[in-house]
């Protein structure tokens, strides 16, 4: 049959325009012939209004793509040859609690890679797994990608407990650190490239390039110049003290924020709390104002609000992806992918978020060697957690997931970890089936 | 010549009796000639209370060894076959500092692998440095047994930039665990056997045995079960979240609680400094009534009380060790040695601790492989601030110097980082001449 | 019960009466119980010749060690605490064919890294890894020790293919270097260490030691000095360009020989073939020799004319492994395990033989890090050729069999790999039930 | 200045004027200002022929590209932007014999990685760091770009043992393998990717695309299928014994014929010298009737006879790797550069042949993990005789030439590696002065 099927599980999200919009976009080089918008049964509502705004969209754009909505997962995915995943077990009321709790113990939350991050892990690397299942015996070619938080974490999973090795993790945070320097140097981002190297939400820009030519040392100096705060500030990456990024000679990324200024962070999230509850709660009614947009029966293109979500770019880059894969494009992306010896120290068969070159039979990672020095041990810290994490979401074993929140490094105590982690397996228990220990619990 | 020369550099300290002990009762099998105690001029009068203690204890055990006194390192390194370092760079003094200004900060000082262990590092890498050109010129067979703190870095740092290859780090705390199992299974500790690897102060024992047989999950049970807390209260090792070491499933070391115990460490130590001021405090009056019991003319052996000063089993490590060296004993101990690939991933020159078998050619660590999963990050974390440490010592960079208290686990952001670091330069400038940055404040 | 259970396989080899010695000497402090003799039907009547002797020696001896013979291995493996493995598939027949088929077409046929070794492997893996599940299911707890040839690809199949962890290989190789270097030196071989790091029968002395002190160079000029041809001169391994030697600069083993010097070794075999046929039928001879000994009734000891035969000091290094395993001896010995970072470069689950502290819980490899670059090479081959003829031996698979034999060094051509191959297949089939390309050849 | 300075060091070589062609044909996007040929005294007369018709090419192309032509390189190299080297030390003479002395004791000369590579990198290596050292001094900022063989050896002693990091070896087998598999398929060569990896001369195809799809299976059977051998017959690279192929399952490169066909290639080669001497002689007549044609005063353009020169593509390789880093193209292309991890055991700072995005800060490697376990040894062990090849040409030490003939795989033993050795060194001691042993030979 001509033309592509793409299989979007989580197509309710709000989110789904921007990836609707991409498609239209490219549809010259990537013919889409169904796109599958798939969800739970507790997302209908919100799928039909997505769905509704989707179609309206392709038959304004003149694309003859059709939209199909289902609840049933296994139909969508036949002979899918794409198939993307932007899920959130639990919906935000699940965020939430990965917020607000690690919070009432004085612990930053952080929904990817901290203590929410793993709840996150646990919750979310099971229901994957059975979407890998599925793709194995329905659409054995497909490539799966993944956009669900945590990125790099769930790719970790991929690797090391399916069979599926055509799966690549994707996040917008890579083409935002590119649009930062560019808004920094004043310049078109094309014109930006930048070596990531390290892991989802603990990528570094080791080397920045304008039109090919190393301007690190330059955009350093703009990053940490008192004259340039102004034009900047609002960006937070840029809240660094001054010296430790001249010390670093490199870019961190935002999320560094979280490690290398734990406390101010955790004074911020206190802070903000206070005032507006927790980010999750924020994004419930961001979400339920988009929603509202989306039923407008005379809205047929992405409304500009939805930039404004914060995940801008998501679906753009999914599209990108996509579209560079079917077209054996080799330009170069930042996935998350086997690392296959890419980053030195790092296992082969471990999830790293790296430049690659991106082809038919998928993203190919260029060698990076061994990261600085001073970054090594952090970035190993994350990859000690992700594999713990993940392993923890697999067999349900209350010790390894007890582990994985003990080492993380927002955590400052195991007998904080443990509190924390008893909490939250009681607030989570619906979507922690693996988990015996709450089983036995409830029998008493 | 017959007999071994020895050369103790700092032998004023208070340890010096042990040592002394501990070469008598092995002086049949290591027959030393001569051991020269030297020392800096500002250390003069308490070298001089311990040699001639020393030379009390030579004469009533009836050996033939003489105790030379020096303030000439020069002197006393000519044709050396061991020198052993127990230097304190600005004395307790200087410690005190290294513990008082992080703590204004609310941030534990460590004074090995922490923002205190950074500034000892600053402070003492470049005189061992020093040390090791000398043995290069006038004794470059001999053996460098190192026990200054922080006693992995001090060995990186030789490792990486010394030419100095014989070299061994050398801590009491492997032997301390031994005995610490030995007391909770009520045996004696010649039977326990432990798989160590990490670092100092930085080091797990993966596996333990009583002859020969593994026992590790016994031991976890009794260090976790409630029964067992009585016997071993005072063993700071055993305050532990019984279900975290459950799930670690092998055996922290005690300062494995400074980073998975954060917040209690940090707690402790305000109260402990409020109600006694710093360790280092504390130490010196201990140190004053030692040197007051080691004047007394009658004292001829070892007094017990120096058991009580915390550093007991260094020395006699130390002798065991030259011990083993010098007769080929290629029994098994455990020291900081290059690498050499015994621990995945840790470059193969960067100094670990971990069981060696010792022979005449020095120190063959055991291969252990990859760490377990979930400690490999910590341990790469402290490999990568102790490199960093290293070289800002080296270079006194200020730059260095800040990147690695910036990602110190202890150290919550780089802005407090960074105010840590300007106010402990300034305390302890006179100790720094290596820092640049220091010298042109001064021009001011 | 008390006393030790061991079993050896191929219980009716020539060799048992050195491993039966070696029991008796260490009886004291390894306590046997039962030693049960096993062998196939064919080996009927040599396990009974053996049996007898072994029974002799015993009593001659005073031990109380029950000899067990049996053609029932699983009767014997039941709760067995050692099984010894020295077994030959397809007897010296078998082997006659592997060095006779290659050099037919004028390649050595090296009955261990060779391409005879590769159809040794293709014969023996098989049973070793059914022996395996027998110990799996049988005596689980069960060290297996064994010394059947490939040694060295025997343990690197059980590593991959098995789920035994507690295995060593074992070489005569080793103590025979150490003998060597001894008989050189004119010293006793207890005063001779060595740093053997490598592959089997591909293992290298790296440093030699007389008394804990380095000698290496001293060994070199006495090996390649013209004086000492004299005293050496039956020695093979010293029979070296000397140049090359020197430019080593350490001790290659004698198989290097086959590797180093291909021509000439070709040249000698094809000589010696003449003259004597292969070795298999040079061994065959004395072998016959050697049972017309053992039968008599009046020999109740070990006959010196075992020395001779080749395989020295094998059953003795058993002997003495297992003594050092049962004791926690903690001594050095050379052996076969998995290398677990010992050797950089080497992936940590293949096997190497390289120095190990013998506990309680089995070897623990000494960390060598990187072999010596001129030789890395060659290892790295050795080790490609010896997992591939593993793969090839489990699975059966033509082409995998044809990959082991055209990448052996000793082959120089594709074609020639295939003709001999299949020449092979067809003169071993009774011995390959794995291979189904035999199979349907029958069917023909 | 606008435009670039290219310098091309051998600037008299016969393959000059595909370079210039290749220059004049991207003139547009890659503005050379001035073309630099240097050459040494004895290349004067070819130098100004090869000159002259550059020229008139450049004339009749009607681009301002300045033709300089200069024997003083240091002149030459003053703020180049590219230097290109394709030296030949001691000429074809020199070549000659690295291909007749090896013969004549039966050994394949190989002029690249054999006994001949080895003595045209002990010649070529000291002349090539001498470049660097000019490099450093005169145009830091320049890229080396080296064809001259042995073009991994070259490279390998580049990032050893000088100080310039930019610097690319390039081959011209790459693109030849694909041109070959474009015929085998009757495709355009630009459809055809294939996924390269290994050294210089010891490269593989290890998966082959066309339009981004797997067809290396399908490239194989044609490989192997009788029918097709018809069309390629004249390609030696398909030579092969079909079953060696299929169980390789991937490509080897035409010179692993050496390796894996060494007795068919020895016979041929004896052939062939018998026939026409060697190649090298060969290659002088065609290289007389080459420059015959260039004296043409009325040739303008690279006349046809020189693309049967075998060394075609190699220039174009040249200035399309020129093309890319100067205009940041991020395209894929093979060369030789430092590993950086791309192929896992392969040291980082060596040199590997691999898949790289051409940016304007040089090549960067796609990482390739492991390579394949069959061929992962002989890989290494060229690597080694690289390595040990590069320390003999920069130390001059007879010892480690020695090593080097020995361990190379078509040395079939350490006697004849020391003759073979001895005789060479003796006949090109003009170009060895690096070699006191030679010296002091002389001195006798």
């Amino acid at each position: 049959m001509k033309g592509l099927k793409i299989v979007t599980i989580g197509g309710g999200s709000s989110y789904t325009p921007e990836l609707v919009e991409g498609f239209i976009k490219r549809y010259k080089e990537l013919p889409i012939r169904e796109l599958w918008l798939v969800d739970i049964p507790d997302g209908k509502e919100k799928l039909e209004i997505v769905g509704e705004l989707a179609r309206r969209m392709v038959e304004k754009a003149g694309v003859p793509m059709a939209i199909h909505l289902t609840l049933n997962r296994r139909e969508a995915l036949k002979d899918a040859d794409f198939v993307t995943t932007q899920i959130r077990v639990g919906l935000l009321d699940a965020r939430a609690k990965d917020e607000r709790i690690p919070l009432k113990f004085g612990v930053i939350g952080q929904e990817t890679n901290g203590p929410g991050g793993l709840f996150k892990a646990l919750r979310t690397v099971p229901v994957i797994l059975d979407i890998c299942k599925d793709i194995e015996e329905l659409c054995p070619d497909a490539w799966l990608i993944n956009f669900s938080n945590p990125a790099g974490l769930n790719t970790e999973a991929v690797l090391r407990y399916s069979n599926i090795r055509k799966v690549v993790g994707l996040c917008n945070l890579p083409i935002g650190m590119r649009m930062n320097v560019a808004e920094l140097l004043n310049i078109n981002v094309d014109r930006v490239h930048i070596d990531f190297a390290g892991l989802n939400h603990m990528v570094f820009g080791l080397n920045v390039y304008v039109d090919g030519i190393k301007v690190t040392d330059k955009v350093i100096d703009k990053m940490t110049s008192g004259e340039q705060t102004e034009t900047v500030k609002n960006i937070p990456d840029f809240q660094w003290e001054p010296e430790f990024i001249r010390a670093l000679g490199f870019l961190p990324c935002p999320y560094h924020r979280y490690y290398y200024q734990t406390s101010v962070m955790l004074e911020d999230q206190v802070e903000a709390y206070k005032k507006n509850g927790t980010r999750a709660e924020v994004v419930k009614k961001l979400e339920a104002e988009l929603f509202e947009l989306y039923k407008d029966p005379n809205l047929d293109v992405k409304p500009p609000q939805l930039e404004k979500r914060g995940g801008a770019y998501y679906s753009d880059a999914a599209c990108n992806l996509i579209y560079s894969i079917y077209n054996d494009k080799r330009d170069i992306q930042t996935v998350n992918v086997r690392n296959n010896g890419a980053i030195s120290g790092i296992p082969e068969d471990s999830a790293v978020e790296v430049n690659c070159v991106i082809t038919k039979e998928g993203p190919k990672p260029i060698a990076v060697g061994n990261l600085p020095v001073p970054v090594r041990g952090l970035v190993q810290q994350i990859k000690s957690f992700e594999r713990t994490a993940a392993e923890a979401a697999v067999t349900g074993d209350y010790h390894k997931a007890l582990l994985a929140m003990t080492i993380n490094p927002l955590v400052p105590s195991d007998a904080i970890a443990k509190q924390i982690l008893d909490e939250m397996l009681e607030a989570h228990k619906d979507y922690l089936p693996q988990f015996k220990c709450l089983e036995s619990a409830d029998a008493k």
